[in-house]
């Protein structure tokens, strides 16, 4: 089995590598947090004392860190993963970040006879937890092929989008639509139960008309009405505010190297932001509902 | 067979006309427009000389028209519904308007002892041609019975929303929805198309994650990538960016009235306003695109 | 001198009344509130028992009242000022309110032989207690005459606009961009401060600048900077946020009605609806500065 | 006299170097531009030959560039002003860019003993050719004190507003506020014309309301009604769409990176890329109002 370097074990990454040792591959875990190898190691993997050991001992290093700095930390800054590169070395970004990072990465470790390849992911913890998240790769053919099967482990939908980086954008991409339509979900969902509706039978209509989106099926904002919401569970993440307001500033940054605009993506970024300034940073996205209702979330529900 | 008077004879209204009529209901046909009574009458239907003769040669009396003052003048208006209306009639609004209206004018029916249910559509003229609108309905249950047949007839998925009212709030909540994610939609793959993705990938990628919506896998503002959407033939409509303005101009009153916020309904608002002003409120609302990208469409497609 | 009826006796109308009768007339005040009578009545004035006996006592009858439904039951309700009409009345309403409503009105009183101006003011209680308002006047020109020195009175600035409604429209535009550089000024010293600047000095900066507005000068939301300002005073109105939130409302209805586009004024509108949502509907409308900064305020200041 | 060396030939840079030859100053002028150069020496400079040789040949070294890279290559590439650096030298970048670039610039030169400050000015074409300036300087003191009295050639308020980068900070909150406003102002001229109200009496109204900005003063969207608006002369700039874009966007990433909202700074920001997307870049800023009606400006002006 093909040995895995792991590196950042957060609310994602810890999941993603219990399946790894549970599809029988050895791990070596390592994250700046000792805490969190402990997790790892609970769960069967071996603690790396640093990302550079951690990429000596895999054939496969993962990372999955929060934005573009931890990124150039982890593989290019002291004890990094470039220490412990060589030829044959593959690594793969799981992490959401700036895909001119992900290319300069990728230069850097070209230097030494390792490869990369992007690998972003959608889903969130709980399809973290099943296996069952949507991986978009970016990166050469023969690459993307060596860790397909490693990823299969982690996804049940592996996408080779593009070359190097087009991960990171394919990501992007759907993170502005994923962000935009949770709060336009809670402003619709406010208004219609406000005005009498059944919050219940809104929903099934909504599911089934051209209102439908992700957030409405499968993370809905107002409680009780679909399995699986984080708002079944007082917002517990899921997908943290801090984390969706991070990826839409992502998309921002990218229309504006683009010269294209992003209208709905920067509203639904100053609000997000904006509901961490109100202390919901760390709570799943869905909670911008209780920035929006002023009190908690709507009054009937 | 129920015979039917049928109120407005437009884009949605035709297909619908010719779908009772295939079912068997004689229908009597009126529209303020001669040529559309023609076309109608082409299909099969008998000519009606005003709305109030077309509600005294039916059973059930339906209305489809473009806004609220329409509604209003053609049930209270002169040679209106109200003045063929006797205890017996059923009356069906499938207009989307301000959901006070409808009270209004099923007040005023009350009082000659005909009844009314509201049953706004969603899937535009495509599913109104297939027959398989879905119809949200507001009223009595008693009332709801009498009709749900007739509604059967033009819509697959009839859904019982709650009292007189409610099917409008409905669907103004639901094209909310529809219209923000139409534009977080045409931004994404803008900005993806821009960085040099794929579309059918980004398309594929988008459609399995949580971006998912209604735009992206039946009406894609890019042209190419799913059957059936406007984008295809030109952004022929299908739903007209005008309308799309005038619902989501009654979400921002309801939100309004009920003193909610409606911040991603009310961008959108704006920009179909700009689209229209810029010549595209004749064009399907998935046109929006051709706005944001200020060159009739992304340059890559 | 000009005997005056006077409708409205609130944080506005009370300094205006008191302006009048320091200048000799005599003031027949109506509230609907008791307590808002008596103290018109401590300040000098007699109490009408209704709208239409102040308007019976008075030659020029005035109202300030908060929104259109009031304009209208004020005027055209039972006991309203169209009872106490007859030729020779002229009414002056100096509420902030819809334009058709205004012509509405106008035309009832027109019936009855009495006339009519809009007055709305621009410059919030501070410059009510100087008397020196600016008022914007809509209506033929012999009426204004007639009441330009009953509004010299209260306005030091008084603005014949054009017929009647045309004073509401340019109140409505003013206020349209009050409402927005409030909320650019907030963010403007929000990031400004936050980046290490002296408060005192950007503000210096601005004021000569092309940043400069009515809001840096006179009501800046960052207290300590700007004599007067609201801010100073634990954001005490001043000109609350509800009310402006209701401007913002007419504005926005305005823009939709003509078919143009208000992008600014309805982020705006929003913003100061989620003021008033999280508690700051009561409070001058630059306390929007304490929703953006999410803490009562921003840090060093 | 102080001789300079200026760095950077247009629209802005042209009338200031005139003014510091009026002045007596001697001027050695570099540009990447050949005809830039050609224009300066036409006005009484010296040619340099490059960034550099501006920089040895001048006491005090002005650049006057687009953004972020091009002072960074100009400061800091090949034949750039560090090569001309030495004791005894104090750089003046009135640019507009990131206050970031601005403390790395100013490290670099420090390393070689020279000194910088940042001067990044307001008023647009026509103040840089009267010399009337607004001046926002970031620096030391006695850096400061150097090279006032060459910037009070160029500028009528010279502003210290704090250490290196500073004057940035207070230029791009100035300009959040401007951007905005002009849009602001142009939608409230499009509502008010539209309703039928006279724009100068419009005009007059909100010049002395709570409304009043430097847009409605200096630089009216709306032809006719402010003398030297750039709407009288086509819209020629002025201050170019493009720049104010930038300038939007670096008050967006200065809000990113502190954590705080631009809800207002960033819907401007949108509309001016739209307006650029839309062929009105190069004009004046505020020919977004084109933009907005849809027809090349409101219909009755």
């Amino acid at each position: 089995m093909t040995s895995i370097g792991f590196v950042g074990i957060g609310n994602m990454g810890l999941p993603m590598v219990r399946n790894l040792l549970k599809a029988g591959h050895p791990v070596h875990a390592f994250d700046v947090r000792g805490e969190a190898v402990t997790d790892a190691v609970a769960a069967g993997a071996t603690a790396a004392a640093s990302a550079a050991a951690a990429a000596r001992q895999g054939d496969v290093l993962i990372t999955m860190l929060p934005n573009s700095p931890h990124v150039e930390t982890a593989y290019l800054g002291p004890g990094g993963v470039l220490e412990g590169s060589r030829r044959g070395l593959t690594c793969v970004d799981m992490s959401t970040i700036d895909p001119a990072t992900t290319r300069r990465v990728g230069a850097e470790l070209a230097r030494v006879g390792a490869r990369m390849v992007d690998a972003p992911v959608s889903g969130g913890v709980p399809r973290a937890v099943e296996g069952t998240l949507t991986i978009m790769v970016g990166g050469d053919d023969e690459v993307v092929a060596v860790v397909r099967p490693v990823l299969a482990v982690m996804g049940q939908n592996v996408v080779h989008v593009g070359p190097l980086g087009s991960g990171e954008v394919a990501k992007i991409c759907n993170n502005l639509l994923a962000g935009v339509s949770m709060i336009a979900a809670a402003e619709a969902f406010t208004i219609g139960i406000r005005a009498g509706v059944d919050p219940k039978v809104l929903h099934q209509v909504i599911r089934t008309s051209s209102g439908h989106c992700w957030a409405i099926e499968h993370n809905c904002p107002v409680p009780g009405l679909a399995p699986k919401s984080a708002s079944n569970q007082g917002f517990a993440p899921g997908f943290m505010t801090d984390l969706m307001a991070k990826d839409l500033s992502l998309a921002r940054a990218a229309a504006r190297d683009l010269g294209v605009t992003c209208f709905t993506g920067t509203l639904a970024h100053e609000l997000y932001v904006l509901a961490s300034r109100h202390g919901l940073g760390g709570k799943d996205f869905s909670a911008v509902i209780q920035l929006l209702s002023g009190e908690g979330g709507p009054r009937r529900v």
